[in-house]
């Protein structure tokens, strides 16, 4: 066991077992004479495993067989240009603003047509989700927009939006595989892989198969195009094998601990360690609505910048590490995403509670 | 040492000493209790490591200050349409088609504007370079497109192609850091990085500074405006971490190892051994115009697919991995890159003789 805990946004904390397990395949996997790294994404030792990783999510999830799972590069970034470059056959979508990450897929959107920005918290800097159960949803929308967990603010969707029969498409990235979720609701469901699944470097999409087709903008770049990695089982060009491979190890940890059910319990367990110290804490306190809290990432402040950097120091000299809070939201941040153990989360909470002693 | 010898076109073979080195750090990254896959791209640790990276790259490269350098994702397929987003001003460009990938990069170009096909070498199943000295250069071309190393078919530009004043584009995926090579006369070289240089899932661009700019194509997603990355040091986005981590020890083993004038000596060196054997071989030959001959890609066939399956079902056996050629030329390939030690030709060529010898 290393000494230390790793609280980082993201790329963030793995799985020990996953590392050790790399750590003794990364030379020689499995009696090949090959890495991981060095082996052919067209060979049948790499098909394997990318047919067992799609296979293992696919069981962790309950991914209908009328939806695809995309293994693609560029991270959520190019895929806030991909959305609208398949789906805005109307050029026109809307977007739900609760947060930096919703912004840019908003901004992003407006190359492409009109996006309406329906809603939105940024009026609290974004410590809020909003009341989604009847917004003014575009007659001609083609789809309307979320950023599931706002990975910088702390915020969590605990209800879908009301799309009014519009197609749902949602950033899950910070919470992708943190609890249950039923797949039917969206049109499409994709991630950054970096958080809470595996390194960075690869996005996971699952988009149902209606909405994959030849009908994409003008101008869309062919491996941009889903229909292009959808027919090519994502190996239209060589992916991200290593991320493929070490994401495919944290689903079999996964399931191997239970599944999703087991995740939400132990996740629930964590946050509510952290937040009930914050609840009743005397120095510290959360920035977020309670209604709305992530379970994934707990932004809090002691309201003076100077004890929040000493804070910040003291705890990485205990090996509590990457605390520092976002710049738009100051003070620290905890990311206790699947990987992080609740002894973790205790550690920290003890560490907090010793701080607050020693700084009333 | 591992017994066996990777002949694999992409992803590819990497130096024994980086995957032991990588071997020993993936748990706990030089005491920071974090593997390299859970640091923040954000943190001085990882600043640390991408810093290095770039500079060695340049280093080795000697590329000029007024060249950027980008660590981008989606591979060199992303980039046959980044290239004339970003450059099609114009919207003509000129294209050499020596193969699969130039031939892919060309019909990408159609999308964004007029691509002319000036030279190409697809009459004889690119076996060789057309003589690209007086070529029918469009005067508003914005630029001349070449790949410079043809993986599939083992030709490779001696010579770079008389582009009459124009940007000069190329596409050095298979012969990246091979040998030397003179930054100063391209506008853009980039290459995809699991061939020659590290693990799949990034690509490596090479830009002119001027080249660089706010005036791309309509629609251009942010991401792939290649000002975006150059402004925000290649980490607008999470980058492929691991790999850039990976590729930073391959360019320090090519330091180490004399750089890229001693590359150039031992893939010289590798390649005669090959490439003589089957100039005398009375069962092997080669497929390649003598004179087009590429350092890093052998194709070679008996002339008898039954004897060509058998070859790589031996070959096999023994160790000497990955030597199936691709569908489009058939046989076999081996793909000698750098990290491909002259031991593991000199195996392949004792194991061709007694194949001959035993297949008379």
């Amino acid at each position: 066991m290393r000494k230390t805990f790793n609280f980082s946004a993201g790329p963030a904390v793995l799985p020990e077992e996953v590392l050790l397990e790399a750590k003794e395949e990364i030379y020689d996997y499995r009696g090949s004479g090959m890495s991981v790294m060095e082996m052919s994404h067209r060979s049948k030792l790499f098909d394997d495993i990318i047919q067992e990783t799609e296979s293992d999510l696919r069981d962790i999830l309950g991914i209908p067989a009328n939806y695809k799972v995309l293994f693609q590069q560029g991270g959520a970034t190019l895929q806030f240009a991909a959305v609208p470059m398949n789906l805005m056959k109307n050029r026109v979508a809307d977007y739900i603003v609760t947060g930096q990450w919703a912004k840019k897929a908003y901004q992003e959107g407006q190359i492409y047509g009109t996006a309406n920005k329906i809603a939105t918290s940024e009026d609290k800097t974004f410590s809020y989700i909003p009341d989604c159960s009847d917004l003014p949803v575009s007659p001609d929308a083609d789809y309307v927009y979320i950023c599931e967990n706002n990975t910088i603010y702390g915020t969590k969707y605990k209800k879908l939006p009301n799309t009014k029969g519009k197609i749902l498409v949602s950033d899950v990235s910070s919470c992708f595989l943190s609890e249950p979720a039923d797949i039917t609701k969206y049109g499409v469901m994709y991630g950054g892989v970096q958080k809470n699944i595996g390194p960075a470097g690869m996005v996971i999409s699952i988009i149902r198969e209606d909405l994959i087709t030849d009908d994409v903008l003008p101008g869309t770049p062919t491996l941009m195009k889903w229909k292009t990695q959808a027919d090519a089982g994502s190996l239209y060009n060589t992916p991200n094998c290593w991320c493929i491979y070490i994401c495919g190890k944290v689903f079999k940890w996964i399931k191997k601990n239970g599944g999703l059910t087991a995740m939400k319990e132990k996740n629930e367990k964590k946050a509510a360690i952290l937040y009930d110290f914050l609840d009743s804490s005397s120095l510290f306190k959360g920035t977020v609505a309670r209604e709305d809290r992530s379970l994934m990432n707990v932004p809090f402040v002691t309201g003076n910048a100077d004890l929040d950097a000493k804070f910040v120091k003291e705890s990485t000299a205990e090996g509590l590490l990457n605390l520092k809070g976002h710049r738009s939201v100051g003070g620290m941040r905890a990311s206790i995403y699947n990987a992080m153990p609740i002894e973790g989360v205790e550690t920290l909470v003890a560490f907090m509670k010793k701080f607050e002693e020693d700084n009333q």
